[in-house]
């Protein structure tokens, strides 16, 4: 048996989600489908956590095992090729047999991206979440710094979470204004990506802080809001649930000697 | 009667085209059909020009003759809340009667990417020509230059043209890589983007470029072979017609004059 280690990418628009769902059209059911295609083998690939439906992974490892004894550079081609294009296999190496994709990660980014210009890009409409209304940006980027720390980030959870503690660490915030694109129309306000790292997230959790910093943007709450929100530690107390579209995972990173077998590589 | 000018940009994945065609779903459709909708009077647009099934449109300016008393400013959002996310007027203006999209405009350029990394990018997978393998870059560069200048192409047009002269003036025509993309994967060639202006284009003219340049790329073809081709005048000579969805119109420029409507401008 081997344990192979994967990073795939979606445009998650047309799925619901990475996870396996009982309606089936999940990220997982595609990719185990292409392996089962491939190899004849029934494989349950383990992803490093849960994306929702409509949102997107730039890079998500998973893993799982395998007897099969296809060389593992041929991988990456046989499965694209068996993958709708919205979803792309873009690295595959072995991994030593306690490497866990979820369990062993350290820190994960995720990306949200809000179109702050008049017209909409059609070329990018389904990673950015629209709002040509002025926004406060220095408010924003204020009241971005509170959810930093060690906090129980019950406020910015869904109810629905089931976990048992909510006590999770974010290590990095960062809002990014990026006004270079060559779509056409005015831009004064550019495309605005947040970029937040943590060792873990919770249900919503992201998608819930944007729609508070979405609030605070709107002179509807002030940045310093955030801070009272967390204290509260009540869904209540937050800002809505901001649309799937603009949320991308961005990346997930380990301790490099987790993912080294033997110091060598099977990379392609 | 007012002439009114607008743009429009398109994801052109799902339409036949910007010209209307009999079996319908083309962009001018969709926007007859939004102008209808909104001002109750069925009207004729004119477009800059034609796009192919799958090809995309940055910027293509159209114009049309109307009585509705709609002021100007209004035009966009009501337009765009009638219209597909995948089209969108991004301006719209008051033109002087005699202004023509076609026969006004001087310049048009389109541009032609290709992917040259190794993983296609899921984000741009109807954007870009997907080409992993090796091309002399360098040879394409050099390729190119032989298509400046006035010159007859029929070499480089469908042999379903039915224009009597294939008389037309590139402009400039430029390569330019980029490899700053976040992407995951190796990035060795970058995305490769061609932009070529020129006063006019024949059917396929610039994907049959693209189609031979990409034959010099692979080494099948000399840098030279260019100007060898043009002079044939055959379209035999030349390669095959690279796939539509690489391909964007760019921008189409105008005499700024011809847009001038008693130096008052009705913009948003």
């Amino acid at each position: 048996m081997r344990n192979v280690f994967m990073t795939v990418s979606y445009d998650g628009t047309n799925y619901y989600g990475f996870q396996t769902q009982p309606g089936g059209n999940t990220i997982q059911d595609h990719l185990e489908a292409a392996i089962v295609h491939l190899t004849g083998e029934v494989v349950k690939i383990h992803g490093s956590g849960r994306t929702d439906a409509g949102v997107h992974a730039r890079e998500q490892p998973f893993h799982f095992s395998t007897s099969s004894l296809i060389p593992l550079e041929r991988w990456r081609l046989a499965l694209n090729g068996r993958l709708p294009s919205d979803i792309r296999v873009t690295e595959v190496r072995e991994v030593p047999m306690d490497f866990h994709s979820r369990r062993s990660a350290k820190r994960k980014t995720y990306r949200y991206s809000i179109n702050g210009n008049r017209v909409p890009d059609v070329f990018q409409r389904n990673l950015q979440y629209h709002h040509p209304g002025k926004l406060d940006l220095s408010a924003m980027r204020e009241g971005l710094k509170y959810i930093v720390g060690t906090h129980d980030y019950t406020s910015f959870a869904s109810r629905r979470s089931t976990k048992t503690s909510h006590v999770r660490t974010i290590y990095e915030a960062q809002m990014v204004v990026d006004t270079s694109s060559d779509y056409p129309g005015t831009h004064e306000q550019g495309i605005i990506h947040f970029y937040i790292t943590g060792n873990g997230f919770l249900q919503h959790m992201v998608r819930i802080i944007m729609g508070t910093l979405l609030e605070i943007g709107e002179g509807k709450r002030r940045p310093e809001d955030m801070g009272n929100i967390l204290e509260k530690k009540n869904r209540m107390a937050a800002g809505p649930t901001a649309e799937s579209k603009g949320l991308m995972l961005w990346k997930v990173e380990f301790n490099e000697e987790v993912l080294l077998l033997n110091s060598e590589i099977a990379d392609e």
